[in-house]
C-alpha cells in the first residue's frame, strides 16, 4: 500500500480509517449529532487529546467528518459526520447486535 | 467493570472481544473455515505468535472459538468459529460494505 491509497479488502480498510477502540468510540458519540471537542472529550473518559485530535484529523482526511468553526466570542468549533460518516451507523449497530449476544463470564 | 463482567454498551462489548486489528483479521480468516494454528499465522503476514495465540484464547474463553485436538501424529489442531463467532460475519459484511464506500485519497 503506498501512502495514498488505501488497503483493498474492505475489512482492512475499516480497520485502517477507524484505527483503534477510541476511532469508533468518537463515532458512536456522533452519531448522536455534532459535538464540539470538549464535549467529546467529556463523554470519553480516558481519551488523551492527542488521539482525540489526531482520529478527528484522519475522520476530515477521508470525507468521514467535517468541522466547522463559528465566527463566534469565544470561538465554537463543532465536529458532524458526514453522510459518509452516518453510514457507520449500520456497522456500529452489527457490532452492537453481535456483542450483545455475547453471555457475561460466569462469575468465581 | 470487573474482570468477569464485559461492557454493558454493545459497541464497547464488541471493541474488548475483538480488540486490536488482528482479531477482526483472524475472524475474517475464520470465516473460510477452520484453521491450523499456522495456517493463520501464514494467512496474516505479520502477526506475531504471541499475538495470534492471545486473541485465540480469548475467543476461545468467550465461545468464540472452539479449539479441536485430533490426537494424529504428529498433533493437529484447529480453530473454528462457532455459530456465534459466525455471526461476526454480520460485523464483517457491514465494514465491508461501508469501507468500500471511502474514497481512495487523490494522488500527490
Amino acid at each position: 500500500m503506498t501512502d495514498s491509497s488505501l488497503p483493498e479488502c474492505g475489512v482492512a480498510r475499516f480497520l485502517y480509517l477507524l484505527d483503534g477502540p477510541w476511532a469508533t468510540l468518537i463515532v458512536r458519540e456522533l452519531l448522536h449529532g455534532p459535538h464540539r471537542f470538549t464535549a467529546l472529550r467529556n463523554a470519553l473518559p480516558g481519551i488523551s487529546p492527542h488521539t482525540l485530535t489526531s482520529r478527528l484529523r484522519q475522520f476530515e482526511t477521508h470525507g468521514i467528518v467535517t468541522r466547522t468553526s463559528y465566527g463566534e466570542v469565544p470561538p465554537r468549533v463543532e465536529y458532524q459526520l458526514t453522510p459518509l460518516g452516518e453510514g457507520l451507523s449500520d456497522v456500529l449497530t452489527a457490532m452492537n447486535t453481535w456483542a450483545l449476544k455475547v453471555p457475561d463470564p460466569p462469575t468465581a
